[in-house]
């Protein structure tokens, strides 16, 4: 079974996805600069949204390209990651329209910390196909930026009850630690 | 005519209708967990269908992997399962903003049933383009599953007037009877 | 240059159309059969509006399959098209939300005369193209189809302010016309 | 790394945006002619971003089509580019709302030139990555029109504070001078 389709329709989603995340930026009544200010937060969120988004269809692109081939389970590990990123517009507007209150900034955590899992277990599937000289497995060897993201989300999903600044800032440390592509696979796939 | 296009086009239906299911779950006016409660069965609803989807996606994906070509009538077949799909974001906003009453609840098999009838339609177009000795008709046999999840659906519409439980309590079983990718495919495509 | 970024991006934007096309099917509030009554008219403007572009995507289809390299007039004579297909949705939704009143019921026809005139100038564009011996001309002939289905909806807008179930069967009619697709190319392509 | 699944990638928000877009026409509450009036401006800037957008596919379609192979930062150069694009049906939702006042057309222009910033950024990346002897650089040559869209964008933008038809005849400019697909690129092509 050829992997084309899987990338084609994981695209597709996460393209609609992107897109979808611009429409929580509702079109203001006004038209003078007071009009934009409320729509400051929801922007932020956004574009903090969109890099995640980003970071996912980019690491998602770098995975593949060194998957074999696709089964049944990878197939459906890859709808579970794409069902918690499909949530991420949903957490966004809730996030964006309530200036990073407490309960919003955890449950946009717990939908990041989902898709990091899910995100794991999808690649722990292909690897699981590849069986042993996994190429995969060798690219990404310990794993530890993905365990670090995961360990800073619980994080910032625990202190969002203390203070949401400071998840806020986890948010924002962990889209800027992925934003550089990951270069262990492309060196790989250079190499 | 080759099938890439047919795929694609698939794909991205799909892809776009999985989005737009999610736009049903509307971004609350409060912050905290309360302003969430409400939103559990629409949540619930969309988790059913997020399923739904997804199983159509694969089997397609797995049924056009045994198509040898595409041609006027396996192209309408096609536009007419995605029609059916098409109206599930619908009938899921329906059901999940109603607690599940009787109508809706039957609405939703129904839309369901039809689109099961369609895929059904779908397989014996391109069953009966490839003649003897098909690929396809040999992967399937006796459809067991595919009939079993029609008849399943009209219990279920039925049963909604009885009490929307039972039916509720159907659907997932037909969700869960399908999410185990096709094996008898996979195999034969492995083998 | 190839055409299949011109393919997948038509491909990509009559899909999302399809979809759209469903989000003016609105959840009503009630939870009962009274509640769908409303929607009916909605409905079979649905219908109506998805058998349309479903039928310009076969079309598109078969239309490029004969076609052989993409250039700059014909890449914007397809967006043109599209550009008139995009307004597919806004035409439904006013029809369908006025239960088939006279002007919405012209406008829908001006769209639609205004797509098949796009869709008549891209076939002319890509023959230009090919010269001589264009595969495409051959095919197409006279373009008898083309050109009636034009004058019916010229017809049907007219006749929109005399009494709008005229265009309304005017326009199932040309869909019905349509429906089977174009055989001419279809046996080309095979023979 | 190929370039395939950036290409659909960018065709997908592209054909998203194309078509969210129109959902900023709103069905109006009336049936009559009176009913459309207030929704021209939401239509004519609707036709003026699809243009734009239409412009950017197509000059992206011809760009990629010079470029080799995609790294991380071309990747990312690309995102970037889709996030000032992502923005444009909020600006024309309120450019059209507002019927042209200063502040929305002085935005709509911000989002422009930031995209005409990114889409240079994306070309200097691709460059950079081919080297000496660079097919894109020769075929892009001093890059005049891209650099006069950038100057008549800040003019409109300053402009739109004096009057704002001032801008938007300079947007229509730089649209009308952009439709004519990028020749340079496709005679080397053909060449």
């Amino acid at each position: 079974m050829s992997k084309g389709r899987l990338e084609a329709f994981s695209d597709g989603v996460v393209a609609i996805l992107i897109t979808i995340l611009v429409l929580e930026l509702r079109v203001p009544q006004g038209a003078d600069w007071a009009a934009l200010r409320p729509l400051l937060p929801v922007f932020l969120t956004y574009v903090l949204s969109f890099v995640f988004l980003g970071v996912y269809w980019s690491n998602h692109h770098h995975m593949l390209h060194l998957a074999d081939r696709v089964n049944g389970k990878i197939l459906w590990a890859n709808l579970h990651l794409l069902f918690w990123l499909s949530l991420v517009p949903f957490t966004t507007g809730w996030m964006g329209q309530n200036h990073f209150a407490s309960v919003p900034a955890a449950v946009y955590g717990v939908v990041l910390l989902m898709a990091a899992v899910a995100y794991s277990i999808l690649q722990r599937t292909i690897i699981a196909g590849q069986g042993r000289g996994s190429r995969l497995a060798a690219a990404i060897g310990s794993d530890a930026k993905g365990k670090l993201s995961i360990a800073i989300y619980a994080t910032a999903i625990a202190l969002a009850f203390v203070n949401q600044w400071f998840s806020d800032a986890l948010y924002v440390t962990v889209a800027l630690m992925w934003l550089v592509p990951d270069r262990r696979i492309e060196s790989r796939v250079a190499g």
